[in-house]
């Protein structure tokens, strides 16, 4: 693996934003409606490989089941507002109202109150009751905890998720996760991440998850990079995991699928990540920007909220257009942040490819971003 | 091929675009005047090396007879506005004193009128009546249908351009364009493109093309880029394929003309892109820029207006002086927008070389952009 | 040493700064409470690995002492104001009120007074008398001068800093510093610095320092670089200084500190700087940024000053929170100027390390700024 | 020699600019007062190692004996507003009142006006009359016509300057400049530029000139490199003529001295330049924004004016205080451009340099721009 000396005898690799790289066309193009954009994840079907991330202004569990319509995973964060409230709708439509100090004060005060089971239990209840698969986000410190419950709700899909997550914990008070154990027991399929690099994610894949999220610095909400110097360049981080991938698939026989996590805004951000090995995405910002998002103008992640080092940002977005054109389009801009699945397959017309895994194996270029 | 480890096991090359280069004058100089401008394609021989954009905002039939004049090659977009109107002059004045969004409305309702061949046959005639040679474009869908029109009115080259066009396009529903056979058997010499690789130039050049546009992701008003992810750095994308003109010509002794299209504004930009290896070059926006250019003062391409999926921009330009002024000047500004084959004269003076093919030898550095 | 060619028989070596990496997350995390940020050099223990540069608007005998409590080594500038006049409160509160240009006249004003023995003496003892320990620079030329005063005031800690630092001075009017024979003599540990690569810290190093600060061309108040032309990438002048450190140590078994001084203002900076290969930092405007700095909202530095040639501004800083927000929280802003040291907790137990000093093997990623 | 490839079949060089390099302190220092920056070439001895550029805006008869006190050599154009108007004086105070448009109007007059040999005797012999060196600059084509004048009226120094000059030059109507002769014949030292290349700076030493002048694209002033395409980035252009002149040196004994001539405006510049291998440089805005410049506040280069094809702009330059303190000081500004020679006698005292032939062997770090 080629390293650049940083300095005499410390050294490090390069490593690639999605930002650096382009696909480039070959000889072979293709119709439109040759293409499917269609993502399986075990017993779970997808029109759209994509999940929606489990953050406050992207996913509520009525927002959960409309994605579900349009054929993404709206994943709900079961330690969000809507697992310590009620009914959060208006807190949530009064922030619009505020400006950036005020909505950031009401929003602290909104994630102290509790987690409560019940809560949880009646979100993905209400979620199945609208004949949508359940796909809801943990905490790994928390997720012990919730277990039971989230077995007894028959949540479809789990994601555990924190900024950087690995399977080999230190901690010496409370038990740590012993997620290989956990992930074994659940009969829920398990997503699990952050990760970035090969090591990470083949143990991560080796606790038996089916799917791992690649990328340990966010997406346009985050500041972990500038907060804590980790960062994890997506293009490479894409094609590490992936490389795990290769030989967990190679010593097991189970294929674990990839998913990029964090930044990703365009179709044609996707297709750059798929071509580096990813499976699907995680969308944050490009879903909360469109009209109806939970969060109004308003975009947050769970670490924008933390008491004593918050690594991320309460940002105002552009309105996108509604849902579907965001998703599907018809656009009415040309800056990519509407009809992103239409651009994706536009892509892999250009491109020749009529699977997403088949995208997997385009060619890139590095340019300058 | 020298490789860039992007992640374990995926690489990419590196791209470069002509921003990232510079000329390097060597031992020779020459007088201005003992530089020779002009190029042959086919049989036709034009006495400045370039075609102007088959874009609406750059040729209408009086554009294509002054640029024809001035000793260029305009190409008419035949699916454009005077393909679909009778007289489309109101309208495309009128378009000036709109503001953005109402000349975006306005754009689409003209675009949504049919294309007429009548109206196509008359704008040939129109042009060849001027004693000027008529060049136009259609798109790779529509050219099977408008064939037998084009030959009728005896047009004189034809392009036929899509953002990225192959040799091999993948469709079961309808007969897709067997570029091949329509090349071979068609009497007009064709230009074909766009294209960005050596692989899809040899395959558009074994069609029979007697030339290939360079370039998948368009000039200033173009999005395609951040709305696909697909790209290419323009220099690596000519050198490429000037490596396919090479070996089509050693197979089979015929020369295909690499004409280079997207984003090149000044002579500089042409003196770089034929040092790369082109041997004319496409112009858009540095046109749309004249005074009296079909758009006033707007640009636009053919995706500006896609009903869902647009990758272009209407983008408003600064006037860069006469049609003469910006093509051979004077110029009044230094800023390299007037008198562009002015600067490529002098850049070959300065480099010492005599034709613009003896040019494609001219040493190339790698600089920052 | 992998050299880039910059013409004919002219290479260089490539340097990074701190902005060009990231930190990567392996298989390991750690829990917060489990990670060690104590910092230990000859006798004295620091919780914190940090010393405040001296630059009067960063430490004044108060700050010092207010810093000591808080983990850190607050070091006065021996010869700044408290250096040269019986109260300068007054004077700097008066700063705070001032515009850029009537705070630099005062400034001169102020630094215009001679440096007097005997103010010295009592900065150090009002610093001891509050049970801190007492850190101080002076300069290479004054050094010699003021030992004897230093040595009788028992000063703990003593840095001697100039832009650039090294163990041969050429110079034959006057005697010239002998650093080898001075350091070797003084009781007091000292610091010397700054010095950026392999050769010149070895040479500093063989003078008995007990550490060597790193960077010649300051940090946010500096304009060196622009001036001199002479600069030193943080990245890669760290790396060199540490491999120095392996071959002093190896040679004589004593481990000599490298401690990172300039443009430093995050935790991810330092958690960035220690991988590289530092045991500590030296921060400057991050601390004059918190509330109650002894420059106000002004930022200034020795250089800045200078009559003839200064190599540095003025500059206002925005108000970044209180000293113990500044450097252990809580933060109220998500940019990294607040919780410093909770960020490089934080960056610790992502990578799973224990200890600063197991962070020096964290693993790097080149990225773009 | 390292090539990138651009694409296939297709490589170019690296080059590099000055801003991307470094000066790397070593293990020495030095006083101040230790540093020589004198320059010798032919029988001329300087105090600085500068010459200041043959541009209106920059020197008049009567600050080319300023610059000639100062240390410098001013270089007056034989061919600009004093060798074509009795007493241009009034018109150039005039320039200061108008705003750009009207200067560049006024600018185009003033410049219609035909060269007066009689007006180039006069000047050269008002310079002489005050005790100091005349040094003027001719254009290529010019330089045959004014010969018997310049060495009539006993000019020390002659600059024979063009955008880009070859020794070999192609032309069949009029006898092309032959250097070589010209150079040989003629008793007074030429310097001749721009080059950019080895064999291009080859062949100009073997023309016989004391002189090279390196850089192709100009200054401050200058849009050459965005009108034509070609550039030469300053530090791979000095290191490749560097190598000229060592190859020259060792061919003949005679050693032609390198000056770099474009863009630099501090001593951190220079320092580089001569780190790169330059003997000496050409200023040009950083003297225009001198105090009392002939320009005043407007700075102009030849090409500005050029009726055709303008690869200039007239730039309105930020006052930088008197001509002495742009020199050598003091400076009351940090951003290096007061002060210039102390700047550079300060860089050479820091890397423990004694003149600036010593100064060529420094070392350098490639760095972000």
């Amino acid at each position: 693996m080629a390293e650049i000396e940083i300095g005499l005898g410390k050294s490090g690799r390069r490593g690639f934003s999605l930002d650096q790289l382009a696909l480039i066309p070959s000889r072979r193009t293709r119709d439109l409606d040759k293409v499917d954009l269609s993502w399986q994840i075990d017993a779970y079907r997808f029109e759209l490989p994509f999940l929606a991330s489990p953050m406050d202004s992207v996913v509520s569990p009525d927002r959960a089941i409309e994605i579900d319509q349009l054929g993404g995973a709206g994943v709900l964060d079961l330690e969000g507002v809507w697992a310590r409230h009620e009914d959060p709708s208006d807190a949530l439509a009064e922030l619009a109202t505020l400006d950036h100090d005020a909505a950031q004060v009401r929003l602290r005060e909104l994630y102290a109150a509790p987690v409560d089971h019940d809560l949880v239990t009646q979100r993905i209840k209400a979620i199945h009751a609208a004949g949508a698969y359940a796909a809801g986000s943990v905490s790994p410190k928390r997720v012990a905890e919730m277990a039971k419950t989230l077995l007894a709700a028959e949540l479809d899909l789990l994601v555990i998720q924190g900024t950087v997550i690995s399977a080999e914990h230190v901690s010496d008070d409370g038990e740590p996760l012993n997620l290989k154990q956990f992930v074994r027991e659940l009969e829920t399929p398990v997503i699990v991440g952050g990760c970035a690099s090969y090591q990470a994610a083949l143990h991560l894949m080796r606790t038996g998850a089916a799917g791992v999220l690649v990328g340990v610095d966010g997406g346009r909400a985050a500041t972990t990079h500038s907060v804590t110097g980790v960062g994890s360049p997506m293009a490479t981080a894409i094609a590490d995991v992936r490389a795990a991938r290769m030989r967990h698939l190679d010593e097991t026989g189970v294929y674990v699928h990839v998913i990029a996590d964090g930044g990703m805004r365009s179709g044609g951000d996707i297709a750059k990540a798929v071509a580096c090995g990813a499976d699907a995405v995680m969308l944050g910002s490009a879903l909360a920007a469109a009209d109806g998002a939970p969060g109004g103008t308003w975009h947050w992640g769970r670490t924008t909220v933390h008491p004593d080092l918050p690594q991320g940002r309460l940002v105002e977005l552009d309105a996108a257009g509604s849902l579907t054109e965001v998703l599907t389009g018809p656009a009415m801009s040309s800056d990519g942040s509407a009809n992103i699945f239409g651009s994706l397959r536009q892509a892999m017309a250009t491109l020749g490819y009529e699977t997403v895994k088949e995208l997997q194996k385009a060619e890139l270029i590095v340019v300058d971003p």
